[in-house]
């Protein structure tokens, strides 16, 4: 039997570009006792892909040359030697860009974990709002301890994490100010997620939108980009603002080596106005997932919780060009390749 | 009787230039009910003066154009028409920079504080390692929650704050790494600071001295400069790292609405390392300097704090080429004016 993978072959200089990864087919030999083989269904796109395939001081190790493309997703047992992975079981966690995925407990980063039969949810979801975009999202806001009356801004606010932080904020009793690209984003923010405005940073006067937004200042920084429109964030900031800093897009095609980017300005304002950055990862917080997605259930199972999709059709080799939109922005929500049906 | 004092008279553009201070002689009136005449002795010079004096989003209002220039100090009382204050006293606060200071509920930012009588430590001191300097250095390290065995970075070490902050992390247990200018304070810093490295950032290869003097990494970072060392330090940060954001004053002559500088290009790092900064002032915190000095000059009886004042002579003339030497680094720690003798 042949996968089919995405393997690393040279690290990418800006965005990822034909030749970073070479599609190659590879011979699946028998399991081995205590294997597993699972077929992959859906590939999660995530911004920290980029800063996978980088050799830069991150939180994993980069993805070495030659190895298959790390990520994020769902598939099904199809093979397996194993008792805790029956075979039509539905697994989460880091597949690999490619076809199959083989459970080896030496060979993979971290164990996949087991979905729930029957799922409690649609599948896909279980990458996104039920996943570790939505638990993300659940986390940086309990984090910055949101409270009723406080003005939070969410950057990439229809992006699969900053859409449900925004409406976490609301279902705090928060106002939501969004910042997205585009009018269209813009209009979904503010009137499918419940917004309260929303920003485009597309638009020429995006710093004079930002703070029409922000009449009372910004309390909370839900931030996601990073960059120019995280330095105007740092200039409105009240005093006692927190800011949960989740992700950085903005700079990821060009870190290398460790920086990158036109770096901020405006941190000083930290001081000023005594505020707090709190860098987290998702990863660390396995201990609070069931209790994360237990409230995120909840509110979606009340029609408190809307989340977007942009599922790629066209299976893996579609992977490479789809992840491009997280960083123009093309994409509606959370953003997956589907490598097979069901 | 005349007063003499420093106005404002224009902003300073970079460093404070002739010109943007003008030394005026005033006739001071005869007092009002409920007020008091304050003969200063000793002003404080710190590196949030430079702040006061542009138009930016501080944490203060700026010094008014033509006001007198804000500044803390310490004098004594010589005319009195209220209870509190009686003459003979000594106080200590916004006395700003002039020779006597008015004091009238109605007029001054913030009351003066009465001094206790007999004055349990040198009067300088109260301005320094046992005033406003210790205490945020105390708060900064607390703070950051400074554990024994971690790896403590401070720059501007031999500075006002910086030194006790060594000091204070040294007491908790933590090896203390300083960054300052010059081989003469880096010697200070080991050898009467008692750090257990420093780093001289005026050579060529500080960042390699940096890398030398932190094999394990640095969990706590007490910032007192800003710029490419706590660029460089970002990059150092150990999984949980803390960041008590005291002062950034490689910016401060460059501040202009709010911004310049280069620009800090590694603040992603936060993330890679679920790291954390906290920006704070000393002036938030009234309700601990009590058990912050109580510790501090605990410490100083006991022979385990040192520390180290410049004090200008030359009167009230000399503040504003002295108030130079902390942006050229060239005092060593509390640097003070002596406006008259006792």
């Amino acid at each position: 039997m042949l996968n089919r993978a995405f393997r690393l072959r040279r690290r990418p200089e800006g965005a990822l570009a034909e030749g970073d990864l070479e599609l190659v087919e590879e011979e699946i030999g028998e399991l081995a006792a205590g294997q597993a083989l699972v077929r992959n269904q859906l590939l999660s796109l995530d911004p920290t892909n980029r800063i996978w395939m980088s050799d830069i001081r991150g939180y994993m190790p980069p993805v070495p040359i030659d190895a298959v493309m790390r990520g994020l997703g769902i598939g099904e047992v199809v093979e397996s030697k194993r008792d805790d992975m029956p075979v039509g079981a539905l697994v989460n966690g880091f597949v690999g860009w490619q076809e199959y995925c083989l459970v080896d407990d030496a060979l993979l980063e971290a164990p996949l974990a087991v979905l729930p039969d029957p799922l409690p949810g649609p599948k896909p979801a279980f990458l996104g709002a039920l996943g570790h975009t939505g638990v993300t999202a659940y986390l940086g806001v309990d984090f910055a301890d949101v409270k009723e009356g406080e003005t939070v801004v969410v950057s990439a606010a229809c992006g699969a994490v900053g859409s449900v932080a925004g409406q976490l904020a609301k279902a705090r009793g928060a106002r939501a100010v969004g910042i997205a690209g585009g009018e269209e984003k813009c209009r979904h923010a503010v009137e499918t997620l419940g917004f309260d405005a929303c920003v485009d940073h597309k638009a020429g006067d995006w710093r004079a939108q930002l703070d029409a937004a922000t009449p009372d200042g910004i309390d909370v920084d839900f931030e996601n980009v990073g960059g120019p429109i995280m330095d105007h964030i740092l200039m409105r900031l009240n005093i006692g603002a927190r800011i949960s800093l989740c992700g950085m897009i903005a700079e990821y095609n060009t870190y290398s080596h460790g920086s990158g980017g036109a770096g901020l300005q405006n941190i000083g304002q930290l001081i000023m106005q005594r505020a707090t950055i709190q860098g987290f990862l998702v990863l660390d917080h396995a201990a609070r997932f069931e209790e994360a997605i237990g409230y995120l259930a909840g509110l979606l199972g009340e029609g408190k919780l809307h989340y977007d999709e942009t599922i790629v059709e066209g299976g893996l080799q579609a992977a490479p060009d789809a992840l491009d939109q997280l960083f123009t922005g093309a994409n509606m929500g959370k953003l997956l390749v589907r490598i097979c049906a069901d």
